[in-house]
């Protein structure tokens, strides 16, 4: 691996189906050679023989597999308490955050070419002494030192054996304006300012990571049907169309707003590049539903690629095998695409 | 007709597509005998002769068509003030709340099996002299004196002429618990007394309309991640679980809560038979995308059937004869088949 700037995959909370996935893939030979874990190496070769998969475990840079099977080489971080699958302890939230700290350290030395993250348990990091912690993306951000990111999610339609109708006919992307806030609180999170600068980051990395020149996005209302003229709520009038018009004076191609039960229909997602969604439920239930198995979370605005699986722990499927492993898969065919395009620094 | 019990049309907001949708059924002989259109029947021969479309108006109860070819039967209401195809006039707001009148009186009286709502716009309604309006489903809920109905939105695979994957291979039916409220306003109207009752009615319909003997409903979280134990908002933990509870502890398969957007997944949706999402934009979106032209709105919880399309008034493609009238179509289908099984009286 020396030769390639390594991907790393951050193998998230012991206890859910992340360390799995990561072996699946290990074992069918579809992970890369330039792929390497984050995590426990002992907890990841006692999962390996919990499952029957036959996969060596190596630590990365320290010589070559032995035999010539399917390998997994790892950068060591050690569980602070022991995992069993499907029960979180809170003990372990140190060692999660761990993972994700050495992956960043790793990508801004420029010694890694992007992380790929497996699901966490957010309840359990708060539990295990992190009580502002709310999520990777917003870990992420802090971590790198930015102001402000942007979660995206997209589909990969180039990883579809067939593409049997109009909605795996081609990618969704669909970026959030609000990410992982109680209901209650989204209305008033949405402001002009954090408008104007998720819609900026949005269209940078539209161009900067997924090659598009000048990308077209069309923004949701906040409300049911937008608003409907202020019949169904004011925050269309007062905040997201005078950003939408603030943008567009910028000479950004940003429409709408538009209902969201209108917008997720062909004849609008045939016109644009990406959708701008207000909150969490609002796009990615969608999201989910059009690309389930072929979706990837990409966070926006980090000086890393960064690209995450769209599901969560499952920890009801934990240590069984059988949890699908192919959101990591194009998770990981994701940032390296991306990784391979952001060549020119992102920060 | 006098053999057949009617099923009535209203044709909505007169600037919309509305009466053009009811024309080109007619005039592609796809309404069946058993339809009576609400609505201006001036109107209505204008709208066909500008759309080229050659459909006989004949006023209900008044004769037969004189022609042999297409023809649509009308109950007669009057425009208030001549209506533009694109241009909504509030001074027609009382003839759209006519139409609907009629409707429901003569499903009442027993005169008529159902009625199927064409759209309308509430902005032009409220304009109109009508403040308080919110939309069709909570004007018909007073009109028929019931304290509680439900808006259930409904693909239907019968009328899929392909099942290309597995979106497309079963209905979906998604229930809403507070239907067009600011989304500001959607977590305090989230009770414990609301969501049993909107449960019992959903239950009780899918038994009554449907035939489904043991409906299975699957309930969404209000919060992004089903509120995650709590850190992403309480609602879950206060209200939704314990209602949840409440209603199982009464026989019902009610299960939940669950994050939306794990909700609207293969694995998930294989197991229910209907969907209670809590607000418009969480359970619409995906619905509109799964079902596009092939999902009707009915609303459970009346004294009679009643069944609307998925789409708005169009107002841009108004008069043009370029927009779909599938999502009509499957309505009627839809009502036929609910007014069928419902023989036994609904109130």
């Amino acid at each position: 691996m020396s030769a390639v700037t390594p991907l790393l995959i951050t193998t998230g909370e012991p206890a859910g189906i992340g360390p799995e996935l990561v072996l699946m893939l290990a074992a069918e030979g579809r992970l890369g050679a330039d792929v390497v874990a984050v995590g426990d190496p002992t907890m990841l070769a006692e999962r390996a023989a919990r499952l029957g998969l036959e996969v060596e475990i190596v630590v990365a840079g320290r010589g070559e597999p032995a035999a010539h099977g399917a390998h997994l080489a790892v950068m060591p971080v050690v569980l602070r308490a022991p995992s069993t699958p499907g029960v979180c302890d809170p003990a372990n939230a140190a060692y999660v955050i761990e993972t994700l700290a050495l992956g960043v350290r790793e990508c801004l030395a420029g010694r890694a070419g992007g992380i790929v993250t497996a699901p966490i348990s957010k309840a359990a990091i708060v539990e295990g002494g992190y009580p502002g912690f709310t999520g990777h993306t917003e870990w992420l951000r802090d971590a790198c030192g930015v102001d402000e990111v942007v979660m995206l999610l997209a589909t990969e339609c180039a990883l579809h054996a067939q593409a049997p109708d109009w909605r795996a006919s081609r990618d969704l992307r669909v970026a959030l304006a609000s990410t992982h806030l109680p209901l209650r609180e989204v209305a008033d999170a949405i402001t002009f300012e954090g408008l104007t600068r998720v819609a900026h980051i949005l269209a940078r990395d539209l161009t900067r990571q997924f090659g598009i020149a000048c990308p077209r996005i069309a923004v949701c209302g906040l409300n049911p049907h937008a608003g409907e003229g202020g019949h169904l709520g004011r925050e269309e009038i007062d905040t997201i169309i005078p950003a939408i018009e603030h943008l567009r004076g910028e000479g950004l191609d940003v429409r709408g707003p538009y209902p969201a039960d209108t917008l997720f229909t062909p004849r609008h997602l045939a016109e644009v590049d990406a959708v701008l969604a207000m909150y969490h439920d609002q796009g990615l239930s969608v999201l989910k539903y059009a690309g389930f198995g072929q979706a990837a979370n990409i966070t926006l605005g980090l000086p890393l690629v960064r690209t995450s699986v769209d599901h969560g722990t499952a920890l009801d499927l934990a240590g069984k095998g059988v949890a699908s492993a192919e959101s990591l898969a194009v998770a990981v065919s994701l940032a390296r695409r991306l990784s391979a395009r952001a060549k020119v620094p992102l920060s």
